[in-house]
């Protein structure tokens, strides 16, 4: 039988917060071959919440419930989950003693009612909290697995991985396979180009899947696998990407969490090279996406935000008249700002961006979305034109990938450094 | 009796998508006054969200399902809604129309399986979708009423408040009472701080609620009233918002969408004052958070990331020796690329952060986490020292919520531009 994941808050109920707890557990339970058919979600309400765990205990096997585990009045997970089970409360030592020691460490006074985060349904245990004070609770009952995890995403994470997969494999819970997934992150090809690329595929895939998803400026290809075990997953998942990259090539920056900037720092600093950047209409994005990076001082000297046309001549030498003639927004002053940066800091590289980001300041000849990006090397100049959406957020991001991708390509063909 | 919502989609399940799209529809629902006491979430499978609507019929009166509604095999929506209520389907000429026209427009080719997104239950009706191919579907079943939007977040949204809305409404549905909310920013004291500063109130709420979260950088007190209609709602904000905001005085910096990026802009805007920014451990965020603002290029000239020390010294002027002497994370250098920035830009504030990002770099003396903002302006320079966390991420967003706060206190102080 199948898992159901139950996320207990009033607040989810609101849409004052996004459930990303469910996401998590969910996605951990994949990877160790844990079905989810359900997943639900009630608020703060006794009644409900005990409704709900008996109704799940008819159709899963496994519950995990996250949220309500706090020390105020509404937090009703211990309670519900006793009173849906037919059992008792008892306080647990250990846990009040760890209570009590978590206030005295801070030197905050500890209120009466944070006790009750002591208490556990009769017959179950509670799991240790290691970051925060609310334990939580592992209960057999009638066959199936129940347990309660905090709703603080880090408190929820670390449980999640530390004490309750443990805890189903001990239980011969985990899966009889697993899924295992993988992100192939494309830059330079619309969404609809990715699919026709692996149409084929798309047509005929069964085991690995393949999925592809507009993301934030770039398109990501999901394959996923279900196999027996993890290796034989990564074997799957590695015949079928080897194919995806064979047809989209270079298009293919980078997997998983290894975003442009992560591609781009690692590359230079294996290069032993020097970045620097000057930025209009990204406004300290492009350098702010590199410096999230740790390691990025390495390899990124910093630049100039040039938003203003005196920025541009004061910091980075483009001539008052270069913007005159071209216009802020064009090739010329592109390429005069990437030449500028690189100079002025004394770099390999000189990455700028110019554009218009919207809503406003578009003309017919020059609209919003029209952004050019530059890079100066030791080869030479070389400026792109895109021309991008509407929406300014959007612009920026979709400007900061484009130059990284511009450095990222040259960088592929640059050969050794000198 | 109340609303459920019912997110469809296996991707939901494995944890590969997050689901905020059920969160946008329940924060539009407690708007218009329907209670959701339920959200549930299936995968693509005919059986179980079969299963899923007939229990929801049960115990919900509103039942909204987002998702399942494209036009490949895996999307079941329609299906499993017409034999949930034993009904057959038939296909609407108009969405045929409407899809064949969507296709033309393009200049794509349409694959035959794209028409049965036209399909519909008989009864129901199809709801028109102004930004994609699939129509929703409206159906009045035994006294309920189901809802099936797509599962595309823009065209889900669109469906929602143009469609959906409009139709509970018609049909007596939105609530007796709505729930207005409002958040307040708060920078710099803690979550609990903030939580003695309003205790009384936080333990004596009722209507309105009152409740302190963590938020990004800062905190966010959310006032939340339940009422018979939008304004008596408002009302009853207005008057805790302003004990609140007595207690808490300019800590207060902001309310719902309003940043301190946003303040910041807004009141320099006001004064007709420009700012620039001298960056080296945020990399470009504070850049790139204000010019995130439309509009910033009225106030914001732009400025220097000075990541390495030879941007320290040749885009700013801070001399070598102030670097070798105090070290690059310190007041001294602080107020030197303040001055540096506000000189060389023209400008009438000039901004500065340095600081140790990490998670590498620190030493016993100055720590990870260990950061100082500076401001220059017509009435001289100010420094603080902030101690964040081991985050990198973290860290730079603190780091910038600190900076920018800074000014924002400043203009609360300075009086009328001279």
């Amino acid at each position: 039988m199948p898992a159901e994941i139950i996320s207990v808050g009033t607040e989810l109920l609101l849409g004052q917060i996004t459930d990303t707890n469910a996401t998590f557990i969910c996605e951990r339970l994949a990877e160790f071959g844990v079905d989810v058919h359900f997943r639900s979600t009630v608020g703060d309400n006794q009644d409900r919440i005990v409704r709900r765990i008996r109704h799940a205990i008819e159709q899963a096997d496994v519950i995990i419930m996250t949220g309500g585990l706090g020390p105020t009045s509404d937090d009703l997970t211990r309670e519900a989950m006793a009173e849906a089970c037919g059992r008792g409360m008892y306080r647990d030592p250990e846990s009040e003693t760890a209570i009590r020691a978590f206030f005295e460490r801070r030197g905050y006074a500890m209120a009466e009612m944070n006790l009750k985060q002591a208490d556990v349904p009769e017959g179950g245990s509670p799991i240790p909290n290691t970051c925060g004070t609310a334990p939580g609770v592992f209960l057999e009952h009638g066959g199936r697995l129940l347990f309660a995890v905090p709703g603080v995403p880090r408190e929820m994470r670390e449980m999640t991985v530390r004490e309750v997969i443990p805890r189903l494999r001990e239980h011969g819970r985990a899966g009889s396979h697993v899924i295992r997934s993988r992100a192939l992150r494309v830059f330079g090809m619309g969404e609809s180009m990715v699919a026709r690329a692996v149409q084929d595929l798309l047509d005929t895939q069964q085991n690995p899947t393949i999925a592809p998803l507009a993301g934030q400026g770039e398109v990501v290809l999901r394959l996923t696998a279900k196999s027996p075990t993890w290796d034989e997953a990564g074997r799957l998942i590695a015949e079928l990407e080897a194919e995806v990259r064979r047809r989209l090539g270079s298009y293919v920056f980078g997997e998983d969490d290894t975003g442009l900037p992560e591609v781009v720092v690692r590359t230079l600093a294996e290069r032993q090279e020097m970045l620097s950047t000057a930025e209009s209409c990204t406004g300290g994005l492009i350098g702010s996406r590199i410096t999230d990076v740790s390691g990025s001082s390495r390899c990124y000297a910093g630049g100039v935000v040039s938003y203003s046309n005196e920025a541009k001549s004061d910091l980075l030498g483009v001539p008052p008249a270069a913007v005159d003639e071209y216009g802020a927004v064009s090739p010329e002053v592109a390429e005069l700002m990437a030449r500028g940066v690189r100079e002025r800091l004394g770099t390999e590289y000189g990455l700028s961006a110019t554009g218009i980001a919207g809503p406003d300041g578009g003309t017919a000849e020059k609209p919003v979305g029209l952004v050019f990006v530059g890079l100066a090397s030791p080869h030479g100049v070389s400026v792109e034109r895109h021309m991008f959406t509407q929406n300014r957020l959007d612009n920026k991001l979709r400007t900061s990938q484009a130059a990284l991708d511009l450095l990222r390509r040259h960088l592929l063909d640059a050969g050794p450094p000198p």
